[in-house]
């Protein structure tokens, strides 16, 4: 796959917070094959204590939290760039403990835009936020300029994310760009993060054979993106001229039914079945209705889109998942 | 004045968080002649330690913060209405310390949120928030559909607040309804409040002969409105069918300049003089442009509609001024 950009990341100061997280993680492999000055904060430990070289050969390594000030100056301190991926996921966990919810996303954000106005006033800071921003909406695709109405915490945390950028960027010259992230599936998800990443639990499930819970009858239309292509999105986002200031869409801009996905997984694995269940109280209070991204202000601004079928993006995780150990624990054999 | 609904406020339970603020105690001062059960939660002591009696006869004074999980509980408890008006006030203010009106405004409400649910889960809040939610925008007046998207910490809060009871109602059926008040002035204003009510601040400033400082040429309108008809539209929303869910500008609807507001403020007076000086940076940034609402939406389904002209506003502000001690501070003067 086109590596889009990496050459410019040469020489930088780059941070990627939440860098052990599937999103970061994801990136930070990316990111070693440049010739940046990498930095990964986490509050995760590398897979195996002692042997972060293994994982993260090269990236300075800081353990910490990121509602800590004092690490948080530490990692942000003379950056060029952050890619700002710490953070809680799920809106149904959100909904149950919002406070955590508001701590983690709200604060941290706050706390580092506090120290990159003080300690890197130059920086850059590449924000996913989330296709769960917008109102619910029936004229597919939906596009940035469409109304925002979150149905859960976590939505509302990221548009207040959103906001904040857009302000540390008028009051401090802080330049952003944000990506509205749909559903992105892919290697290296961690595993409490069901349901944040259903595609890779599916792909689990199959593997072992086991059902693939659908809730009703999984017609609702997602939007899957593989994570090579968020990752292509972000590293086009840090240093594309015209991103700043602005937001974009990040999905296939295709609709697949949650069913359809689920159908696809078992295929492909060539194992597990497809279970169907009521909707649970928590879930279908956040559930969205159908979603599929606009795309187009993206690829006619940076000149990206998704290239990874969702068919072929499926094959390539399992082909992944099958050359761990299948008997082990999923966290532990996606991440290693 | 008429006293619009108070009658419906009989045998409820009533609390007011922020009750000794500017918003606060002028709803208070009204609610007492209702035959309602009032709480007042506040961080502040009234006025005179000791003298509850004085100020708030009648009602049940709870001294604590709005962070404070066990203080909030004994207050939402079996409670009908809550008036949730403690919180910090100003744009300029919230962007120099962003973290603590995060905390303030975002995490208390998710704390009388979360006590409501669980300890008074058939009530219903009414809520302030503000004109800052929106966009700068030149076509007005600024309907309840305009665009939002805050220049200030502030002003991303209000908009988190409320999503936040919105989606408490959908989760859990709390019933709310959020006001979209402009520039409110009247008595009460608590000194060190001088950014959000600078109306007030002039005419103290007026009264004793100072100078009142104008930015630039002073021609940003603004929609001022008295307490008195806030007042009025709080109590209105707490009661009226067709209330729940619904979020409503509350304002004059007229649009007066910075200047002409100092003018009127110099000639009610009969003294001061009008000092134009440079924007600071810091206003200058939060600053929104003109703004005027449009209140057609409250006036057609509440029936609320300001009924207190500008001029006779200010001279009712002075007036009442007047009669007290000229010689103190601002603060007690105009509290007792």
């Amino acid at each position: 796959m086109a590596e889009p950009g990496l050459a410019a990341y040469a020489g930088k100061q780059v941070l990627v917070t939440g860098g052990l997280g599937f999103m970061g993680f994801n990136l930070v492999q990316r990111l070693l094959r440049a010739d940046a000055h990498l930095r990964v904060l986490s509050r995760s430990w590398p897979p195996i204590l002692g042997s972060v070289e293994t994982v993260l050969d090269g990236a300075r390594f800081l353990h910490g939290d990121i509602r800590d000030a004092a690490v948080v100056e530490e990692a942000v301190e003379g950056c060029d760039l952050i890619f700002h991926l710490a953070g809680k996921s799920g809106p149904a966990a959100s909904n149950a403990s919002p406070l955590e919810d508001l701590d983690v996303n709200a604060r941290g954000l706050l706390t580092l835009l506090d120290a990159c106005r003080r300690l890197s006033p130059k920086v850059k800071v590449v924000f996913p936020s989330s296709r769960l921003v917008y109102a619910a909406n029936k004229n597919l695709p939906i596009p940035e300029t469409a109304p925002t109405a979150p149905l859960s915490i976590y939505g509302v945390h990221k548009w207040a994310s959103e906001q904040y950028l857009l302000l540390y960027e008028r009051l401090y010259d802080i330049r952003t760009t944000i990506l509205r992230i749909t559903n992105p599936y892919g290697p290296f998800q961690r595993p409490e993060q069901k349901s944040y990443g259903v595609v890779n639990w599916f792909i689990h499930q199959a593997m072992h054979n086991q059902p693939l819970t659908v809730f009703g009858r999984g017609e609702q239309l997602r939007d899957y993106v593989h994570i090579d292509d968020v990752v292509d999105a972000l590293l086009t986002a840090g240093i594309a001229p015209g991103s700043d200031g602005m937001i974009f869409n990040v999905g296939s801009g295709r609709g697949v039914s949650f069913l359809q996905m689920a159908e696809v997984i078992v295929h492909a694995a060539g194992r597990g079945t497809i279970k169907h269940v009521e909707w649970p109280v928590d879930q279908a209070i956040v559930e969205t209705g159908d979603f599929v991204a606009d795309t187009s202000f993206i690829e006619g601004r940076l000149g990206w889109k998704a290239r990874i079928p969702f068919e072929l993006g499926i094959q390539d995780v399992v082909a992944k998942y099958r050359r761990m150990d299948p008997t082990s624990a999923f966290g532990s054999e996606m991440r290693l």
